[in-house]
């Protein structure tokens, strides 16, 4: 049937591509624009289409970060077939050689398969055939992979997630030689190996495709794009809808601690719908959101290219397009992602699966002249249509910084459970976390954040315990520290209570709860706020955190105020707990440093930090300044006689030394019903070790006093070594922005409007 | 008389000078270009002369480096003009307010001197003598600076050093401004400033200026270039030979334990005289060497120009300008120099005294065009005569890659007192120190090393314990922990024996001995290799390394290899440290990690590190691997079951945080004579955190065995996971270059000539 309507469509499609292409307007929407592709059973048409293979073939040579891109895989590429095929019999975990080999494999499909169409030329057509073939011998004759660890294990891979990897490239390399292939071998690469690949990914590990979680979503895609390629209705549907009539049971646990199945959801759009808020965030944060993000763009553009009826772009609002940008403004100055929840330090915006949101973005979005520039600095673009119009963009001069500015992203499919606020100025960026519980990833680490200064990181959050893809460190994968430190409260600048971590450090009460924001403001370009509410991490215990960002012409440099206000209804320890990095400067506190260094405590990750001083008699004012990078940096925090500040180091019961020997100035409060921690922390100044000059060592803050804190405001007097005097006012609650406010503080009136007064 | 020889004498310039840049030949070498400007008393005369003004007038605007240098100068010294003149009361230590202001003022009369004689515009003329009055009114009621920690305190600054830099850089704006003055106006300056000034530093503080030493240097170069311009031969004559008929008690030491003057040596000849060795190897290091450099040369320039007799440059054969090829040499692949010593780490040939030796090595030496590539990426070049010769040289396309080979430097005055030796083969380099004390500046630390790859450090040497300038941090000075951490033994890559340092930290010991060359061969580009000998750190044990860069086309990139062999007439603990960086990846011994953190010892640095881990039971290779900046290290050393592997870190005993908490494994063998240390080292592979991919992660080495080891030869054979095997073996004794050797190992004959044997 495919083939009867092949030369019909190929006219349709030449006629409604040209029209698309000659009305075009730049204020016109990806919905406006692709609704009339709604064409083609011709192939290529998942993600590469006939119509951009013409077009592209017209514009080579002429398009720089195309035609450089092409070269470098044509070089790739050229390379593997020189060295011939292989496909081993699967034997080894992420990072071992079959491991390796299978993942280069994808790889090399999908792109041989592009360059069979741009470039015209049979060999990697061949190319592509032969190493089809060789899986289809291979898969056939497999049992389950040899490894036992997964809770899904694949075939060609230990676990099932690789597996759906490694078909969702390989369906678009299938589909980019499906015509040069016969119908005899298209049918024994069917039934023998995509058929039952697909079936093993799906219908035979439900545990693993049958849910809500970015490991379903690849299952979901692999079989979508599959089906798409092959015209199964059956698969697509199994990739839209999940498993028909399949029910799991609601209680068991993946490899993370996640529910398989809580609520019974499935399927592709499911996976939509549950994970990304209304403004895109993605729960686990945006280092799983990256990994997500390519099974989720590249079936979404396969979906618009073959069933543009589904108008998946505009499916929930919008939200894929909107994640895109939600995951770009969740980076530093350097393009890093910020590591909330499971995240590695160091995946940023130039990982591959964002080279296709990037594109995918500007070319089936609103041609955003920003995200021509972060392309330009990917220095490369998808070989295709969208790469196509990227890299037009480039050559025609459209090019805009990508500005990133305090945005607040909302979490939750409804967008009601919390969100992530990221407050910036100038180089200074605070990332606040008021989310929910972030899926199997999440950290107990409510109302916690932090602070980086042009892409450094100032105050840490330690990210993930484990070295992906580092086969001598646990395989590559979770190492035991993730659950025993970095999941714990303790291992994050927030407030941990007697010693044990936010909802018990439990994720079947933790993932029913999340903050509540108080305020986001953003207007006063001078003054960015954020402000949040957590009620649930300790029952009878409310926290409620006020951050800014303030930029004042006294300081060299922004500054952050941060107010921890816990209210409870019982005395209690309260621990405070900055993470920073470098040398200690100086403190105005005397302390003792124990000969012998012992863990502070037992568990819920205190037992990894050793205690490396103690100080107390602390004035109203504690002051500790820090040498990082050739930079300084000042915590000025209001304290009392009674408060202690320990200093601490990660690495106790840390057998492996899997984690980093990384330094923290912990505040400690005892036996106290209710405590507000008020921080303000500068970044001042540089040293030069070629000048040997210091400039601007020293704090500008003389002093920070709390002139109030009720249930309704708390009011906050910063005065700067000049003498001169700023009050920050924030509304605890009554803090929308229409709200009026009165107050006297010493005698004198206050009236605004707003959720924060700042003088 | 210097009125009368005015116009004469400027005829004879810019005819020789033409004769000389006419005739001036790639091959031509100082001696001959320079030996011709044997004139005027003309102003300026002393770093710019009257010649190089008008060469440059007349090229200004077409010389690139030097038009971009003297605009950011020009804009730099108008603001200070804008700013207005500030000669504060002396009142604080380094890093406070009236020291950074005074030694700033050094900075901007030179520079608005050398404005005004470019420019031509009196304004800088003015401001410089307004300045230099408002110093005359202040330093004529100056009792001794209210500082007292110094040896020799000065009445500008806390100590006669700084007092020194200022006239060091004040003479060169007084020359400038030479003729602007009225002779009452300098009769003042020098009667009231600039004679009680060089008398303080030198006649009045004798313990500073009598000796031979970095800070004596610049007090001779104070007074002679004072001299100079005041064409006071006195004072040029204290600056050459010292202060006439003075002698010091010999016992008596200086603030960092330095003999102030052990052999009455004193004066500029015999600074140049003691400190560098015939190849230019400064003995306190690099950093030192720095520093003392702009002094050396500025002076040594200023005599070249004015006193053309003396010969200068070619003193000692040359030694200035091989002590800038030596110094530029001791750099890392980012033009940092090795902390050797006390050196702090990030000093690099940024540093305006590079700037400095830079361009008078090109225009005072044999225009080198390796130098125009430094002064390229110095990007700024000195505003006279010599900055004028390198950026013609830039301006006429002359600039060539300055390339670091392996070298070796002689130690000592004679060059024989032992060396430092530098292999380098791609982007590997190894520091092989086997130098003499190195003065008050030296470490304890005989035959240690430290290893770089690409400008980053693979093993470290811990540098000094110092924040300079920083005044948090004691004042900006030494810190307690440079003598009981940075100095001693274990502190570096060598051999501790029982726990005490070389020449048990006593520096009375230490100064009388050095190490001894056994041989250096750098002739095979594939394998470099240095050999030395230390008899006297610990009497009757003989030390013999031998540290060799190979590049093996089976490996990824070369490898270190080292052969310490110990030697002792009774037995002995030797630990035998790796301080590395980063995680641990992996090892092949178990090894258990105590609970809490106890101190490795009490005193001569073992105080300062806690034992993290104890490994035992070892096989008879013993493999270690981490990871660093996302690199792959592995560490294979032969050990036996009575080896024992510590996992250490700094920081034990540091009540202040003045250590950098790095780790450090530790190879200890207990009560045995006689130990030979073989360890190699890998440095492979990469890790992106982008793409998650790592690459080379594992080893290439199956074994190394030490197959004979006499006293005439150690013999390591490798072999690498491939199978392949190679034999290194060295000559422990006879080892020159053309030696002939015979030698059977198993059965097998090798005879070879030359130092060492590998195949």
């Amino acid at each position: 049937m495919r083939i009867k309507l092949k030369i019909p469509f190929k006219l349709v499609i030449i006629a409604i591509v040209f029209a698309f292409y000659s009305c075009k307007k730049e204020n016109t929407t990806y919905s406006e624009n692709k609704a009339q592709t709604d064409v083609s059973q011709e192939h290529p048409k998942l993600i590469l289409t006939a119509q951009g293979v013409k077009d592209i073939r017209a514009q080579l040579g002429s398009i720089p970060i195309f035609d450089q891109t092409l070269e470098v895989v044509k070089a790739e590429i050229d390379a593997e077939i020189e060295a011939g095929i292989e496909v081993p019999i699967p034997k080894d975990y992420s990072g071992g050689y079959t491991h390796v080999r299978h993942k280069r494999n994808w790889f090399v499909l999908q792109q041989a398969g592009l360059l069979y169409q741009i470039l015209d030329d049979e060999k990697y057509a061949k190319y592509v055939k032969d190493m089809l073939m060789q899986y289809e011998a291979l898969y056939k004759t497999l049992p389950l992979h040899p490894k036992t660890r997964s809770y899904a294990r694949g075939k060609l891979f230990w676990q099932c997630l690789n597996d759906s990897n490694w078909l969702v490239y390989v369906s678009q390399a299938y589909d980019c030689i499906y015509n040069y292939l016969s119908e005899e071998e298209r049918n024994k690469l069917e039934t023998n190996l995509f058929k039952p690949f697909a079936d093993h990914i799906s219908i035979d590990s439900p545990q693993f495709y049958q849910r809500v979680h970015n490991h379903s979503t690849w299952g979901n895609t692999a079989v979508g794009m599959i089906g798409l390629v092959m015209d199964d209705q059956e698969l697509i549907d199994r990739a839209l809808y999940g498993i028909k009539d399949l029910k799991l049971d609601a209680t068991k646990k993946d490899d993370d601690g996640g529910f398989l199945n809580k609520d019974g959801k499935a399927g592709f759009l499911a996976n939509i719908e549950e994970p990304f808020s209304p403004d895109g965030y993605y729960n686990e944060g945006p280092y799983y959101q990256r990994y997500a993000m390519y099974p989720f763009l590249i079936f979404a553009e396969g979906l618009h290219n073959v069933k543009p009826e589904l108008k998946i772009f505009e499916y929930k609002e919008g939200v894929l397009m909107k994640s895109i940008n939600a995951l770009l403004n969740l980076s530093d100055a350097d393009g890093d992602f910020f590591p909330l929840n499971d995240g590695q330090k160091g995946m940023s915006y130039y990982n591959n699966a964002l080279v296709t949101a990037v594109d995918i973005s500007y070319h089936f979005g609103d041609q955003d002249p920003g995200l021509l520039s972060i392309a330009k600095e990917q220095d490369r673009v998808l070989l295709d249509d969208s790469g196509l119009a990227v890299a037009l963009g480039i050559k025609n001069g459209k090019v805009e910084p990508f500005t990133k500015k305090s945005i607040n992203l909302s979490d939750g499919p409804n967008g009601t459970q919390g969100g992530v606020a990221i407050l910036r100025n100038e180089a200074i960026e605070l990332v606040f976390k008021y989310a929910a519980q972030g899926s199997s990833h999440g950290h107990y680490d409510k109302l916690s954040y932090s602070l980086y200064e042009d892409g450094e990181e100032i105050l840490q959050d330690y990210g993930l315990s484990r070295y992906v893809n580092i086969e001598q460190k646990g395989g590559g994968n979770y190492l035991k520290e993730n659950k025993t430190w970095a999941k714990q409260t303790i291992a994050h600048n927030t407030v941990t209570q007697n010693e044990t971590s936010h909802f018990n450090g439990k994720y079947e009460i933790g993932s029913q709860h999340h903050s509540v924001l108080n305020y986001f403001s953003s207007d006063n370009p001078n003054v960015q706020v954020a402000s949040a509410k957590e009620s649930n991490a300790y029952p009878g215990t409310e926290l409620l955190r006020t951050m800014a960002i303030i930029k004042d012409e006294d300081f060299e440099k922004p500054y952050m105020l941060d107010i921890m206000k816990v209210t409870s209804n019982e005395a209690n320890q309260y621990d405070f707990p900055f993470y920073y990095f470098g040398q200690v400067l100086q403190t105005n506190f005397d302390y003792n440093s124990p000969k012998i260094l012992q863990p502070l405590g037992a568990k819920n990750g205190y037992q990894h930090l050793y205690l490396e001083g103690i100080g107390n008699e602390l004035d109203e004012n504690t002051k500790f300044s820090w040498f990082s990078n050739n930079k300084f940096y000042t915590l000025t925090t209001i304290t009392n006689n009674k408060d202690e500040i320990l200093f601490t180091r990660i690495g106790a019961n840390d057998p492996e030394f899997n984690l980093r020997r990384d330094p923290a100035l912990l505040l400690r409060t005892k036996n106290e019903k209710n405590k507000t921690f008020v921080s303000l922390i500068e970044t001042h100044g540089s040293y030069s070790p070629v000048t040997e000059s210091a400039k601007n060592s020293n704090s500008s803050i003389k002093e920070i006093k709390m002139v109030l804190d009720t249930e309704a405001y708390t009011a906050i007097q910063i005065t700067n070594i000049k003498g001169n005097t700023k009050l920050f006012i924030t509304a605890n609650i009554n803090a929308s922005a229409e709200a009026k406010h009165t107050l006297k503080i010493n005698d004198k009136n206050y009236e605004w409007s707003g959720s924060y007064y700042f003088k």
